[in-house]
C-alpha cells in the first residue's frame, strides 16, 4: 500500500536546511487536518500556520532550542479549545444545519445532550478531550506532508504556556497542544536521519481477540 | 492528492453490514498504526482486535447500543498505557539500543531525562499523554482504512471503564483509550451516508502568522 511507503519513508527531520516549502503543499497539508475527523464533528481547535520568523524565534528557546524551530519553511501549531461552551457546541451544530439545509430532531437531541454535558465539565478535562481530537487533525497532516514529500517534525517538547503567550492563545479561548515544523531535512546535520526506525513488534503491540 | 481524495470518501459509517474484512487488509490497517510516530518513540497503547462477537455483544451495551460494534468485521481497541513507569520507559530505550546496534551518550542522557521525570507524574497526565499518542495511531489506522477502501467509524461514546473490565485491561496496566470498528457501511440503514461532509472553513480554521 502507498500509505505503508509514505510511513515508512517518514521521520521526526531533528534538522532542516531552512528551504521553503511551496504553498500549494502547505494548503494540501492543512486541507488534510480540515478533513479529518473528530468527536461529534467539533473540530475544537484552530491551526496557527507561523512564517514570520521572528515569532519562530521566539518559540526556539521555550522549545529545547531545537533547529527546526527556526529553520522550518513553516510551524504549525495546533491549539485546542480550552474548554467546551454553549457557545462553541452550538456554533457548530448551526453550521452543520446550515451546511445541510435541515434540522433533525435526533441531531438536535444530541445538541442539547452535549450542552447538558460538556460545558459543565471541568475546563481542563474538556480541554485535553478538544487536544485529542486536535492530535488527530495534527496525525492527518504528518501523513499529508510524507504524501507531499515534506518533512514534518512532531514536537511536543515545549512550554505551551509560553507558546499561548507568544501567540496571544488564551485570549482566544485557545490553548497550544502540539507544534508540527514543516520543511526539508538537512541531511548532514541531521543524527536521526540514518537510523533504522524503531517501533514494538506486531506480536507486542497487537493483541487478537479470535 | 491520492490522500485528500480518500479522505473525502471516508466517512463514520454509522450501519454496518457485517461482512469480513480480508485479513490482509486488517494487518496493513494495523501496520500504519505501528508506524505511527509517538513521543520520544514510547508507542505507550498496545492495540486489542476484537473478532470474537461475544465479546463486541458486551461491549454493545456500555457504547450506547451502537449497532457498528456487533455489525463491524474487527473491533480495535486502542488502549493507553495507565502510567509510564521505568521499567516501561526502559524497554523502549533497551529496544532501540537492540535495533540500532549501539549505545549512544546523547540518547542515554535523555533516557535518564524521562526516568526522572515521567514516573513521578501524576497516572492521570501519563495516562492523557499515553492517550495522545494512541490517537495519533488510530488516526493513522483511519487513513490506512480509507486507502483499503474499508469503513471505519471512530467511537469515542463508550464507557472506558467497562471495556477495561471487558478486557481486562487494567490488569495489563492498560486504559482503553478509543474504538475504531472496522467494516462495511450497511447503505440502507446509515443516516449518516448520503449528508455531506461538515467542516469548518479554512478561513475559520487557520490563522497564517506572515
Amino acid at each position: 500500500m502507498e500509505l505503508l511507503d509514505k510511513l515508512n519513508w517518514r521521520y521526526a527531520a531533528k534538522a532542516m536546511n531552512g528551504e521553503k516549502v511551496a504553498e500549494d503543499k502547505i494548503d494540501r497539508i492543512i486541507e488534510a487536518a480540515r478533513l479529518a475527523p473528530t468527536s461529534s464533528g467539533l473540530q475544537p481547535f484552530e491551526i496557527f500556520v507561523v512564517k514570520n520568523q521572528e515569532i519562530k524565534e521566539k518559540i526556539k528557546p521555550i522549545a529545547w532550542n531545537q533547529s527546526v524551530i527556526t529553520d522550518c519553511s513553516h510551524l504549525l501549531v495546533f491549539a485546542a479549545w480550552d474548554t467546551y461552551t454553549p457557545e462553541r457546541i452550538n456554533r457548530m451544530f448551526d453550521l452543520t444545519n446550515d451546511i445541510r439545509g435541515f434540522k433533525n430532531e435526533g441531531w438536535e437531541n444530541y445538541r442539547k445532550m452535549l450542552l447538558d454535558m460538556y460545558p459543565q465539565r471541568d475546563a481542563e478535562e474538556n480541554f485535553n478531550h478538544a487536544a485529542k481530537q486536535a492530535y488527530i487533525a495534527f496525525s492527518h497532516s504528518i501523513i499529508a506532508a510524507a504524501f507531499e514529500g515534506v518533512d514534518a517534525t512532531p514536537l511536543e517538547g515545549f512550554d505551551p504556556a509560553s507558546v499561548d503567550e507568544i501567540l496571544g492563545l488564551r485570549e482566544k479561548g485557545l490553548r497550544s497542544a502540539v507544534l508540527l515544523p514543516l520543511g526539508y531535512r538537512k541531511t548532514e546535520e541531521d543524527w536521526l536521519v540514518n537510523l533504522v526506525k524503531v517501533r514494538n513488534s506486531t506480536e507486542d503491540l497487537v493483541t487478537v481477540i479470535e
